[in-house]
């Protein structure tokens, strides 16, 4: 009994990092008192009240609750009712399938870690967006699986840089993810822009990930495609969940759309992904239970009224900041966020983009990500979701921090 | 574009493996159509409808559901208020934690699946009953975690060989799993009994995680220990949820209870656990929400009456099965769970515990799963959250499968 007790904690778990949760402890000890807290900064459409998931969805799930059927276990992959509804509503002309190609997971963070582990190896390399939602590395830097960020180009509505992607790609690449719309950025690709996309999947032969959790979740002016509508070549795994589009983040229930006309994934990949919705038995049983009824009750009106809301909000910012000097926001399109560049030498107290939303934090309680929580310094990303006028006081805030902080230079502005 | 499209399928993937699937998927093609299949295969106690919920859990996510205040994302490891009622449900005295010890899992799987994955890594290895569940390999096989077996003793109400544990333990031994109350055995482990094991591991400094789904699951003469409870030294993590003391495996809800008193876990395994429960952000909202007030709402006598069930079907069912000639049942002492021994050299027809229930569920229908499931040849387990009727018939034809099969050697039995 001479040994001491030291317990050590895996690599795995070292490695798990969460860079918005890391950064949300990190802020200053007290907003300012004086003014009431705004935060802009966690992609939660529920916590300001003015956006609420449908009825139906409340009613399908009540009823699921209350018949007293579905509380056994699921198969893993989940009940075929519900897979084979999902495949109807998401079908399309051109993108059809089936329940046997959906697999129902925990949110769409669960979907996302059973694709990418099932087609990954430690030493092997993904390809994601930069700016990009950080849950990829987040998932995979324990599992010793590289992430290499191509680069969006904020000049071109967040375009990816494709000949970057491609300087990217080596043999140990084995998957391209897109998040499309987009977080951080709010855009929203072109079906031309997608096109050129699954050209370089299709000449380097790497399936493609796509993450459409925010799928048609896109402005008036917009068109959402999913990136499996436009090919029937490259094999696809559409990620997505009902997290955003019906306001519940809480639920936990996301899926997997294997699209893959030429059975590419039939040798191996389907079974790998079978295997692994093992470790976790589906996602829970009432909402799966309760989804054929929310998509078939859920009005278009309830969809239009939440997009009218964070578009209407995110011209609202946009207007109002692209006029600050030394703020350049970029225009979303979709999904809702909108990031926002800084001209750091315009302004005097910071020196990044981290040092900015502190600040910004200290003096004006308003709360927003920093890009680099996305991997790209010199930005920061507000959230949409936003009651206006909370949206509008922290704009006024955030024009009034701009100038309070704002360089001179020989007693004029620089 | 001249590369083919080939697409493997990760390690992870390949590796991840659970036998009962795989078993039941190997069942031949169909059982004896004359007669009406009898499942005892599932560890689902809601699949005969004959058990059902407490009213106070289906009214309590009712609630939480119309309420609409619990759809947004909870902290990655749950709601406050939902830790902190477990901590004051499950405390008792000399076992008294808090919320702060408590993290909240996609069920009882996903609690064993941080809990494990926070304290080893690949290379290392991990104590684990035989028999016993299998999610264990399954978890961590793909992981290049190696599982070794240390041996329960079935003419010792399948206490634990603690010779054989010791001699397994080598300098990459990361954790010692125990499984109190048993699946598969049913067995219940002695006060005594813990305290052996509990010694092994302070010997050692090996952490106990104690897989305690089935805790308080326990037949009238027999007490639930929680290992917890009975150290102050052996830092313990305790894996539990819902899914079979509430009858609703499919909610997903499960914890992490961290017994820690000497602040050994302090180090970095609390801050392990935490990361690691940022891969999935919690389980259901809804569930969680529910959680206070189900434990606080469900009286004793649906407890009871549960245990009421699988005691009387264990009693039935040993009775029954240890007057056949060839069989010996261990009669448990509680979860949901029977082994019975088969001498196979007695029967003729099989020579394996595979082939007993292949041939089983041919000739009479009913649907057991082989010992080896459990890495444990020469048994068969059955459920026993059945009707009681189906037991007695499932019995009843076990019995004539058996005598329809007896070796007879010169005209008499063997
Ligand atoms: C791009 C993207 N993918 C996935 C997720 C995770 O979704 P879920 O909450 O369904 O796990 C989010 C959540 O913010 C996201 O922004
Ligand atoms: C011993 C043991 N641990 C864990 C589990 C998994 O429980 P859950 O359904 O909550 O994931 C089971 C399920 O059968 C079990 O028997």
């Amino acid at each position: 009994m001479s040994k001491n007790w030291e317990v050590k904690s895996s690599f795995l778990a070292r490695n798990t990092f969460n860079p918005i949760r890391k950064y949300v402890e990190s802020l200053p000890a007290k907003p300012n008192q004086a003014k009431t807290l705004i935060p802009l900064n966690i992609g939660d459409p529920t916590i300001f009240g003015n956006l609420q998931p449908p009825e139906s969805a409340i009613n399908a799930v009540t009823k699921a609750t209350l018949t007293c059927a579905n509380n056994g276990y699921s198969p893993s992959i989940g009940y075929k009712k519900t897979r084979d509804a999902l495949a109807k509503f998401y079908s399309r002309s051109g993108m059809e399938f089936t329940g046997n190609d959906v697999i129902l997971t925990s949110g769409c963070s669960g979907a996302i870690e059973i694709a990418l582990t099932g087609l990954v190896n430690a030493g092997d390399n993904i390809l994601s967006p930069m700016p990009g939602f950080a849950l990829y590395s987040t998932l995979l830097k324990g599992l010793h699986i590289d992430v290499k960020l191509y680069k969006l180009m904020p000049e071109r509505d967040w375009e990816v840089d494709i000949q970057h992607m491609i300087s990217l790609i080596d043999d140990r690449t084995r998957a391209i993810v897109i998040i499309n719309p987009s977080n951080p950025c709010g855009s929203v690709f072109s079906r031309d822009h997608l096109q050129e996309i699954l050209q370089v999947a299709e000449q380097f032969k790497i399936p493609i990930v796509a993450d459409e959790v925010y799928r048609d979740m896109v402005f008036s002016d917009a068109a959402f495609y999913p990136i499996a509508s436009l090919t029937s070549t490259v094999p696809i795994l559409s990620c997505g969940g009902i997290a955003k589009r019906f306001v519940v983040p809480g639920w936990r229930f996301g899926w997997i759309f294997i699209h893959d006309r030429n059975e590419i994934f039939s040798k191996e990949i389907r079974a790998a992904l079978h295997s692994l919705s093992q470790r976790i038995l589906g996602p829970n049983t009432l909402i799966q239970a309760a989804i054929p009824e929310m998509l078939k009750e859920t009005p278009q009106e309830f969809y239009t009224s939440v997009m009218k809301v964070i578009e209407g909000n995110a011209h609202l910012a946009y207007n109002s900041l692209k006029n600050i000097d030394g703020l350049n926001p970029i225009m979303p399109k979709g999904s809702m966020y909108m990031m926002i560049g800084i001209d750091i030498e315009r302004f005097t107290g910071f020196e990044s983009d981290l040092e900015f939303t502190h600040k910004l934090y200290e003096d004006e309680s308003v709360s927003c990500i920093p890009g680099r929580c996305f991997s790209y310094e010199g930005f920061f990303r507000i959230v949409l979701t936003v009651p206006e006028d909370m949206l509008k006081v922290a704009c006024c805030r955030i024009a009034d921090f701009c100038n309070a902080h704002r360089y001179i230079a020989n007693g004029k502005c620089h």
